[in-house]
């Protein structure tokens, strides 16, 4: 790859694992940076070379795009990953490498501002004929908030327009409801994203999370590598993730890939992305939700049925290549189905539990992958997310998947810290999982840790 | 399972970690027999319980039948499962599993016996109408294997007729070496198996070593999984493993497999088990080699190309049920190879290395898989074979295949012992690899180490 000879990955735990392997797999050379907390990590030692850019707190490091930068420069890369989260959906920093000669390994930024915003998003996706939710445009107080959300009907979600990924949304019930949750709402907008802009949506009860995974290239092609059914929620963070969705009419499936691709185009989008749907299983009608410019957590399991490998396409498509695959030779086989390993305590309401790992084997076998930066003696930092793995299952059936998912979460070996591998095998041995007609707030409504003592 | 709810695992390393995985996705119990050198390993901590039977050596441990069914009937096992190697093939410890009321996890005893006879298993052979090597009967002294010699025209092979697994046979160019290669032959047929009864055959310069996968069940049905190709070998032990055989006439192939399935259903066997056959690349004739009547450490290209449980296909067996897959089924899916990681130096004539593993990480990624029992901290000891881990990788194609596993070898994070990964990778590489033109005296011949060099 002739412009991209040295990659700085922006990021650290399995994401950095995960890039730095598919450099050495290009022949890439990488360079990590870390906080003090990540500094013998499995990622600074898998890299070419690591370099410390600050104390723990993200804020205090993985945020600082000077840091960054200065490592990116002072270590040669001539490129940039920004893997998921911290930095890798601000616009500011996609300019700000592009600005410093650096390829930004990502949509062009200015693709990466419009997704960002909520609105300016749904409303590319309503101008390219992709169905969106009712809603309201951005709201300037609680009246008119109630206003607009008595012309859609209770119960309506309460979102930030720069917020993603399930935070800043609340589902409120009715008129009273939402006008004592405005204040804190915004507030809380305010300090999360630095944006209090606040709009009203309406709330499907029975809804299923469908994201469609894209890549285009800078010469103007686009093409879908399937959809992702991420319905499996806990607080709107994904609990399990898999490709194709199950129990989804052909016809939806094939109109959802189509309206992915179309949002893509409009946005001419020249990297790796996903556009994320709620489908309402009642209905069966399908809106668009948000973009994603970025790789996600759940890339795998459309790497495991396409073959396509996901990073070494963004990385290709940053360099100026043209994609190697067309739409018609994207070929979905089998089933795969994600589980996040997060060191949170079922038992104590999902408590993140920071502590570290005395004893960790992973599970090994036909059709598993485990992309991890987790070791024996690893310290889960109180910084970050508690991602520790995330294992994923292939099979030619759902049910073949699915069963060795559960063989692979019960063969699964960690002492030290709490994990979620029992809370998430026995929500894949639940029968309405196996259905595939769970909803978004299955987990809640179920009360699936009820089921997890019986079963206990 | 009714009659196998507690398996007694009578092995060690990453055999025993692979048949725990086993007996847990299928809700069976494991027992694992340890020496003192493996009590804190892998294996011991994965399994439902483990019981030392012995000190480090395995003559005094894992070799002593009276210690395993001890092991065995104290722990409420029903079955044995004694993986490769060991007591594996050893009729007299089928019969005793069996006298003891005890499920032996492979073929009848009685199988185990006549396949373990290289004369008794090469008649077989030529009554089921395979090709066989032109060879002699077992021969009384060193003027004898002379006459026989002459006969085939050397250079011959010198065999031990309980050998196997590469293990005692020699080329002999003429006839002097013949007669003074016999004594030295003899002692070390007797002194490693216990039996002294030598035979030549003929010896082919351009061999590939293809073996077929075969699988049956006590209810008289047998079917194949396809061919494995284990040509790449270094003094006769198999460095690279994949399936199918590339570079192999369609015909041929069929022909192949029809063989293997009329060798194991001539045997009655009601287990997993392998035939291997020698293939002249230059007369693209084949003959029977032997029988393995075990599973073998390159099962899992088998698993990844047919997505087919050997071990759990081998304790259905066991416990009476009849083969779910019928032949017509049987699909054999892109394509897979496996590389063995030993601590042996390359650098150093490939001495083995006991010592400790400081650090272990694992290569990780789509169609890749790592069988091991290693983890950081691991102490190798001096008592067994230096295999560390397999890794395999699969592919749509031989070429995807081949460069992930390149991939994955660069990846894999070794310190502490020396391993052979920098070797498989070179030879990986290597374009009489990738062409499928290697033979089973290419790494001998072509003086591998020396491209190392070159490459390094």
């Amino acid at each position: 790859m002739s412009s991209v000879k040295r990659v700085l990955i922006a990021n650290r735990g399995e994401i950095a694992v995960r890039v730095v392997r598919a450099c050495r797999a290009l022949g890439i050379e990488s360079v990590v940076v870390t906080s003090t907390a990540d500094r013998d990590g499995m990622a600074a030692r898998l890299a070419d070379r690591a370099v410390c850019i600050g104390p723990g707190p993200a804020s205090q490091s993985y945020l600082v795009t000077d840091n960054v930068l200065s490592a990116a420069l002072g270590a040669g890369c001539d490129a940039v990953h920004p893997g998921y989260g911290f930095l890798s959906e601000n616009p500011e920093f996609a300019a700000a490498c592009v600005g410093e000669g650096l390829v930004f390994i990502g949509p062009r930024p200015e693709a990466v501002a419009q997704a960002g915003d909520k609105a300016r998003a749904r409303e590319l996706a309503r101008s390219a004929g992709i169905p969106i939710l009712s809603g309201s445009p951005v709201l300037e107080s609680a009246k008119d908030a109630v206003a607009a959300a008595g012309e859609l009907g209770y119960p309506v979600l309460l979102k930030a327009a720069a917020g993603g990924g399930g935070r800043g949304m609340s589902v409120v019930e009715n008129e009273t409801e939402l006008a004592a949750r405005w204040p804190a709402a915004k507030a809380e907008a305010q300090s999360a994203f630095g944006d209090g802009r606040l709009y009203v949506e309406r709330f499907i009860r029975n809804a299923r999370h469908i994201e469609v995974q894209v890549l285009g290239d800078k010469h103007g092609n686009v093409i879908h590598l399937g959809e992702r059914d991420c319905t499996l929620q806990r607080r709107h963070q994904k609990v399990v993730e898999e490709s194709p969705a199950p129990n989804l009419p052909e016809d939806i499936r094939q109109d959802i890939r189509r309206s992915g691709v179309r949002f893509a185009e409009a946005l001419e989008l020249d990297s790796a992305g996903t556009v994320e749907f709620i489908y309402d299983a009642d209905t069966r009608d399908y809106a668009f939700l948000e973009f994603n410019a970025r790789i996600q957590v759940e890339h795998p399991v459309t790497e495991m049925v396409t073959g396509v490998d996901l990073v070494a396409e963004q990385i290709r498509s940053a360099a100026g290549e043209r994609l190697r695959i067309k739409q018609e030779d994207v070929e979905i086989s089998g089933h795969a189905i994600e589980v996040r390993i997060t060191t949170e305590d079922p038992a104590r309401g999902f408590l993140p539990h920071p502590g570290t790992v005395t004893e960790w084997i992973a599970p090994a076998g036909d059709g598993l992958r485990v992309d991890s930066h987790c070791e024996p003696g690893y310290v889960v930092p109180p910084f970050y997310d508690s991602l520790l793995a995330k294992i994923i299952a292939s099979g030619p059936t759902r049910d073949v998947a699915a069963d060795r998912m559960v063989a692979a979460l019960g063969g699964l070996r960690v002492t030290g810290v709490p994990t979620t591998a029992d809370f998430a095998r026995a929500a894949l041995d639940h029968p309405d999982f196996r259905a595939g007609t769970v909803t978004t707030d299955w987990i809640a409504s179920r009360g699936l840790p009820d089921y997890l003592e019986k079963s206990a």
